[in-house]
């Protein structure tokens, strides 16, 4: 379970979905169109919401095989029993979210700069999120922006696969996945599109397309 | 462990406090003078910041004796090894807290009112804080004040220990041990005084005076 495919992975936005059933519907749309990982990412929220809809997307996600990520929180983690945990650098140390998730759950961890990146033990993290690439809305305490090129320095150095995060869409898959990408991790890409299906479509396909001209 | 001494429960407040080391400070001093039970809460906090002050103030109240509580993260509990658990309604709920933190840990559970004191299982929960007893500035999102009268009427119907929270000072300690109290929660009585210790042995004695007159 550890070493998922990270080709295109969605990450929720409550605000744009439309709360916790537009978060169920555009996850179910995504999978069912491409998206091989989805994250539930609500900080506003409290914790019996988070483990409610946590519940109703491992539900609607099983059975499409795709694996549930819970932002931040390893309770609501173990609670709504998700596939893994996703922590930032001012979130729980590494050993200690390995150690309360346990062996078997796929742990992520967001990375921004080279410093961070040399201090990721492979052993306890299973992927990283490396970004943003550009600036975004959507995460207000995100570092500065890398761009492609600052994407491939660190992708370079990986320690283990790496999906690169901030303001990616369809026509970025080429450079991200030329310069080191193992999937592309979206927002805006697909959260609040008319037809998040078909937006995770286009992004899988130029994806599979970045991957064919390689 | 799970049967604990609820006589002065201090919660702190990093606000009030002047940050993580005005917490321990505070903690210490009131734990020498009193203070049976702490509890870390501070809700716009990252976990990584929690877990480093969870661990501080345990490696401070463990010596004193005194067990140290987490609100709401079962997850930062974990990681720095503290002794319970305090969630309210809106956070893990009680069967979820309790599987993730162990049978060996306290859990405490905030109750408002009469539904939510019929529904608590006695055998999850260990002891309940009832409140608020009046409105208070450090919890905005807290329901409607109880007063006096509101405490007792809920208190003959307790299935566990309870502490009484809520802008509760030591001219209440009377009133409220009366009316079921096993023991008074206090923030700002003791948080941001000049001098919080002196401030718990005022508090404490009030509570044991209480005692000696019913």
């Amino acid at each position: 379970m550890r070493n998922v495919n990270l080709s295109l992975y969605l990450v929720l936005d409550p605000d744009m979905c439309g709360g916790a059933q537009g978060m169920i519907d555009t996850a179910r749309a995504a999978a069912q169109n491409g998206a091989t990982l989805v994250q539930l990412r609500a900080p506003h929220w409290k914790k019996r919401a988070l483990v409610e809809c946590g519940r109703a997307l491992k539900a609607a996600l099983a059975p499409l095989g795709v694996p549930l990520i819970i932002n931040d929180h390893a309770d609501v983690c173990l609670a709504c029993d998700a596939d893994g945990l996703h922590v930032g650098q001012e979130d729980l140390p590494a050993p200690d979210a390995r150690r309360i998730i346990g062996e078997h759950r796929i742990l992520g961890l967001s990375v921004s700069n080279a410093r961070q990146l040399a201090e990721v033990d492979p052993a306890l993290v299973d992927h990283l999120g490396i970004g943003p690439i550009f600036s975004t809305a959507t995460k207000t305490d995100a570092a500065a922006e890398l761009g492609i090129e600052g994407f491939a320095a660190l992708a370079a150095h990986k320690p283990c696969p790496v999906v690169a995060i901030g303001s990616v869409k369809a026509r970025l898959a080429q450079p991200l996945i030329a310069a080191g990408a193992d999937g592309l991790a979206v927002v805006s890409a697909i959260c609040g599109r008319p037809d998040p299906g078909a937006a995770a479509r286009e992004l899988a396909e130029a994806i599979e397309a970045a991957r064919r001209g390689l």
